[in-house]
């Protein structure tokens, strides 16, 4: 069983109201100097060896249901 | 500037409704044979160095605000 990882983030000229909530919270519980930004993760277990062409799907599925690409970046990845 | 990342996974033995939805949403799409799991990504800008002393005290900032510990595990790296 393999495992490829998706990582979904706002685009950096977006606004990202979930980072910004917990940078404010980060910085109000007295950890100052650190900005936040807030995405998602997706651990993605895959039946089989993952091929060039089962990642190729795994992209495409990435781009079109995991990802909002107007706003969002991903980056689609064997974890090793 | 330098970065950290903060990954936040519901621990294997919590159910996952958003992974287990966006799973049938890829089988009913035509991505068979996938099982996902989501999580969180914070990307943390830093300022200055990061020390270990930092990283000690974004660790502790994790698991206190980032990580829900009782249900999710979370993992602090550098961002190389």
């Amino acid at each position: 069983m393999a495992r490829v990882i998706v990582d979904v983030m706002p685009k950096p000229e977006i606004l990202d109201p979930q980072g910004k909530a917990v940078t404010g919270a980060l910085a109000r519980l007295g950890f100052s100097g650190l900005s936040v930004r807030q995405g998602k993760r997706f651990e993605i277990e895959v039946d089989g060896e993952v091929t060039d062409e089962r990642l190729g799907q795994i992209s495409h599925a990435a781009e079109t249901l995991l990802a909002n690409t107007v706003i969002e970046t991903f980056q689609v990845r064997v974890d090793s």
